[in-house]
């Protein structure tokens, strides 16, 4: 079962994550708990890369098939083979990420970096994705208060960046109803991780 | 006039668009001597990630994305400016090269990674390639005659992965008539460069 958190910055889906995959490991699941570049040393080099801030003049393209390289060396060399051995994959953003970021904040369009990206994944989704929808304002304010981050290349992006990755967020959302569901995240942590919590117990269960 | 060489390993294609640079600047063309990753910084960083010998981990799919996406910022970076400024760029290996090495050598397809270099290049192809044409197993003879060659990643392949290459290379060059030239590269440096020679004049004249 392979299980993705996707959502704006400041969403709060990483200390979510942990959460989630704490409660459920206290229940006995099996699970991985991972994001990109997922430790996997080649796709750590490509996204520093990325991130580095000395790269200004990484072009956007570049910056998706960039993200697009990490994302399968993540897949081939750690998730897949979780995935065989049976365990719940928890993944905190992945696909979806770089539709909205690149294919929307980018303006490269969603169609264009998905077809880049299953290449990347042979056609691999998901099983289920939770969406922690929050406004780009909310979600900037938060990752403003919190004083432990630094800023990557990423966040150095003006608030129209950020309003162009939420409505394709929300355009990803209603094109893939069948396993994306979307959750309140401008709630307390405490309710949201409950709520994330429930969906996923349902998928576990058969339920959804 | 973006002009493209290509050719398996062993071809002699690399000598040779020396010899053609030298040719033609002497006549006064403003001319650009390219070869991927171009010298750009950030296409560097990747190609490095491609060729170390220590990413033995690295996956078919990966390589093919990196290479794109280096292609890409040589394309930003280097090619496009020279070309908006009036200028001849030859270039050493380019899209073919992909297609022939990930499409037909690793087997990955070459329909597949056209649709992720056409991504990169937003569907730039070269205005002319030239196609040199040695036989895997004369190529290779060369290559390991070579002594100054260091083996990187891909040189470390077997004869089979040659040989798929060629193929690929060979219905490359009947599904792109339009813009790809066939020489005979087996015969001595200087004729194979006085043909290369010769069909970039023509083109050059309008003749092709």
């Amino acid at each position: 079962m392979f299980i993705t958190f996707e959502g704006p910055d400041g969403s709060g889906k990483s200390t979510i994550i942990k959460r989630v995959f704490e409660k459920l490991s206290k229940e006995g699941y099996q699970i991985v708990l991972t994001r990109e570049p997922g430790g996997t040393p080649i796709a750590e080099k490509i996204r520093d890369i990325i991130l580095d801030n000395a790269n200004q003049e990484l072009d956007a393209r570049t910056e998706a098939l960039l993200y697009a390289a990490s994302r399968r060396q993540h897949l081939v060399e750690k998730i897949w083979p979780a995935l065989k051995e049976g365990k719940i994959v928890l993944c905190d953003r992945f696909l979806d990420s770089s539709l909205a970021y690149q294919g929307g904040g980018r303006s490269l369009g969603i169609q264009n970096v998905l077809n880049v990206n299953l290449f990347a994944t042979e056609n691999t989704y998901p099983d289920l994705t939770l969406f922690f929808d929050i406004s780009p304002e909310l979600g900037l304010k938060r990752v403003n208060q919190d004083k432990k981050r630094v800023a990557d290349r990423l966040d150095n992006e003006n608030e129209n960046f950020h309003d162009k990755v939420y409505e394709a967020f929300k355009k990803i959302v209603d094109d893939n109803q069948n396993r994306i569901v979307t959750i309140d995240a401008s709630k307390s942590i405490e309710e949201v991780t409950e709520n994330a919590y429930q969906i996923i117990k349902e998928k576990l269960n058969g339920l959804r």
